[in-house]
C-alpha cells in the first residue's frame, strides 16, 4: 500500500512536471485527438473533451478519431461490444456537434498505415522510456498477479504517438493527466526526426479546463462506478438520475441551512443554468429556503433542455446507420490518403526499397 | 563475465527443451519463412537456410519473404543501405534458385497487413514472455548501457508471429536457435485462438541439417568477422579467398601430416568435392602426400563451377532491375491478397466495426 502510495505520487510528480513545461499553443494549425470506444458518451467525457473538440473546428483543421485499436489494449479477452460501441460513439460524436463539414471525423483501425508507422516507431522506442510511462508504472502494480500487462499496452504511447505524427498534427487536446504521454510522443518524434530528417513537427499539448462534474454519487463520473449521465439517456432516465443525485449530506429538512460547494446538484447548476438563478439556488439554500427535490427539478429541466436536441439528433442518427456509417467511411479515406504521403516520405527517408 | 555465461548457458537450455519437443513436421502445406536483408547472402546463409527453401519448393505451397522490417529492429541508427540490400537479396535469392513460379516471393513492408496483425497480436502477448526469450535477454546482457533495447526489438517475436500466421502457414523452416522463438509464436497463436476462435493453425518448425561450414578464418561464418564468401564474389575474389583460408596449423611444409577434421577447407570439400576426391585428399593430406595450396585450388575450381552459374544469373538479373523488381511486385500483390482475406476473417473475429 505504501509501494501504491509512492507510485500515485509519483504520477502526480510526472504531472507537475508536465504542468509546468505547459504553454499555450499559439498559431494552431492541425489538431488531432482520439476517443477509445469503451462505451457511450456520458457528460464527463463531453466535458473532458468533446465539448474541447467542438469549439476546435472553427479555430484549425481538426482530425479526429475512434481509437478502436486503443480499445483492444485494455480488454482484449472481450471485445463482443467492440463494433456496437463504435457505432453509438459515431452518433454520439455527430449528435454531439462534430461536424464532418468542419473535421475529418474517421476510424483508427481503418487507417493501416497508423499501424505501419508504429511499427516503425516502435524500431527507434527504448524500452526504458516506456517502463517509465506514469500510467504503465501505475497499471502494473494495480495488476500486480493478472497478465493484462501485454506489449500492446506497454506500447501504446508508441501507437498514440504514430496516431499523431502521420498527420503532422501540431496540436493535441489532452487532459492534464495524459501530458506525460504527451511529452513522451515528443520524444519519440524528436528521435525520429533525428535519425531520418526533420519529418515530423513536435504535437503540442491543447489543455482546456475541463468543469468539474461529479457522477450521481459525488465520485468523478465513471462508467465503472455506475454513475453516469449519458448524453442518449431519455428523459425519464434522466429525471430519475437527477432525482437519485447525492446533496449536502447536512440537509436533512428542507429549512437545514445547506452548503452548495459540497453539493453534486449545485456543481450542475453552475454549467446547466443561467448565472441569475444560480445565484438564488446558493442564497436560498444556505438560507434553507429550498428543498432540495425542488433544485432537482430545477436541474433535471435545464439538463434536459440541453440534452434533448442531443438525444433526438443521435436517434435519427442510429435510425439509418448507412448514412452514419458513410460520414466515417468518408473521413477515413480522408485520412488515409493523408497517411498514406506521410508513409511514402517516411519510407524514402528509412530507404525502403519502394517500387 | 559468469553472468554472461550463465545466461549463454540458459540459452543452451531454452534450446534443448525446444530440441525435445521437436518433431518433423508431416503433410506440410503451407512454408513460411523471411530473411533481413543485411547485405549480400554468403556460403553460411546459403546452407542455413535458402538450400531448405529450394528444396521445399517442390513439397509445399511456399511464402518467402525479405524482412525489411525487421532489418530495422538492430540497425535502426543507419538505414541507408536497407533499399540496396533489399535489390541485393531479391538477385541473390533468385540467382540461388528461389523460382518465382513455385514460390511466392515477397518484400515484407509491401503488405501492410502484417503491421496490422503485429499491432493486433501486441495486444494479448504477455510482456513476460518477450522478457524471457533468451535471444532478448542475451542481447540485453551484451547491450547494457546502449539503449537498442527497443520497444521492436523486445516485441520482434510478435511480429515474426504475424509474418508467420497472416498466411496460415503450418511450417517455418529454421534454424536451432530458432526454435524457442517459433515456441513463443506458437504460444501467442494459441492465445489468440482461445480469445477470438480458431482461426489461425499453430506453426510447427522445419528443421535442416545445415552442413557445418566454417568462414575463412575458421570461426563462424559472419557478415562481422569479415570472413564469408559470398554468392556475388568474382571469380577474382574467390580465388583469392580461397587460397587464403586457414588450414591445419600443424602442417608447415607439405610434407607434414595433416588432420582434415581441423582443417576448413576441408570442410568445404565434404560439400563441394566428389566423394571419391575427398577420400584422396583425406589420405594424402594425412600422409602429407598433397600440399595445401594445391588442395586449395581443387577447391577453389569446384566451388568456382558451384558459384559460376549464380553468379552470372545474378548479374543478369542486376541489369534489368525493372523486370527484377517486377517479380516482387506480383509476389507481393500475391501475399497481400491472402493476407487481406485472413485479417476480414481476424477484424469479424475481433468484432471491429466493418462497412
Ligand atoms: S438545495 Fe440544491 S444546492 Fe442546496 S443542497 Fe439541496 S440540491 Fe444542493
Ligand atoms: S591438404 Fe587440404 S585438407 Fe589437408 S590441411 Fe591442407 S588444405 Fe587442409
Amino acid at each position: 500500500m505504501a509501494q501504491k502510495e509512492l507510485l500515485v505520487s509519483n504520477v502526480d510528480k510526472e504531472m507537475k512536471i508536465a504542468l509546468e513545461k505547459y504553454e499555450e499553443p499559439k498559431d494552431i494549425k492541425r489538431v488531432l485527438s482520439g476517443m477509445r470506444p469503451t462505451g457511450k458518451i456520458h457528460l464527463g467525457n463531453y466535458f473532458g473533451a468533446l465539448k474541447t473538440w467542438i469549439e476546435l473546428q472553427d479555430k484549425a483543421e481538426c482530425f479526429f478519431f475512434i481509437a478502436d485499436w486503443h480499445a483492444i489494449t485494455t480488454s482484449y479477452e472481450d471485445t463482443s461490444k467492440l463494433s456496437q460501441n463504435t457505432l453509438e460513439m459515431m452518433a454520439d460524436w455527430i449528435a454531439a456537434g462534430l461536424d464532418p463539414e468542419k473535421s475529418v471525423l474517421f476510424i483508427q483501425s481503418q487507417v493501416k498505415e497508423h499501424a505501419e508507422l508504429h511499427l516503425l516507431l516502435s524500431m527507434i522506442t527504448p524500452v526504458k522510456w516506456l517502463e517509465r510511462n506514469p500510467t504503465y508504472k501505475e497499471m502494473m502494480e494495480n495488476l500486480k498477479d493478472r497478465d493484462l500487462a501485454t506489449y500492446g499496452f506497454l506500447g501504446y504511447p508508441v501507437l498514440q504517438t504514430a496516431d499523431i505524427i502521420i498527420y503532422k498534427a501540431d496540436t493535441v487536446p489532452v487532459g492534464i493527466d495524459q501530458l506525460p504521454h504527451l511529452e513522451l510522443s515528443r520524444d519519440i518524434t524528436r528521435r525520429f526526426n533525428r535519425f531520418f530528417g526533420n519529418i515530423f513537427p513536435e504535437p503540442r499539448p491543447y489543455l482546456s479546463e475541463a468543469p468539474k462534474l461529479p457522477g450521481l454519487d459525488g465520485r468523478k463520473m465513471s462508467k465503472s462506478y455506475g454513475n453516469c449521465i449519458y448524453l442518449s439517456d431519455t428523459e425519464e432516465e434522466l429525471r430519475k438520475k437527477v432525482m437519485s443525485m447525492v446533496t449536502d449530506p447536512a440537509r436533512v429538512r428542507k429549512t437545514d441551512p445547506g452548503h452548495p460547494e459540497v453539493c453534486s446538484v449545485f456543481s450542475y447548476h453552475k454549467i446547466f443554468t443561467d448565472k441569475k438563478q444560480v445565484k438564488e439556488i446558493e442564497e436560498n439554500c444556505r438560507k434553507g429556503q429550498i428543498g432540495c427535490v425542488q433544485c432537482k427539478k430545477q436541474l433535471f429541466e435545464n439538463l434536459n433542455t440541453f440534452l434533448s436536441p442531443i438525444r433526438e439528433k443521435r436517434e435519427k442518427l442510429l435510425s439509418d446507420k448507412e448514412t452514419l456509417s458513410q460520414i466515417f467511411v468518408e473521413g477515413s479515406k480522408k485520412a488515409r490518403e493523408i497517411a498514406k504521403e506521410t508513409m511514402e516520405e517516411v519510407r524514402k527517408a528509412m530507404n525502403f526499397f519502394t517500387f
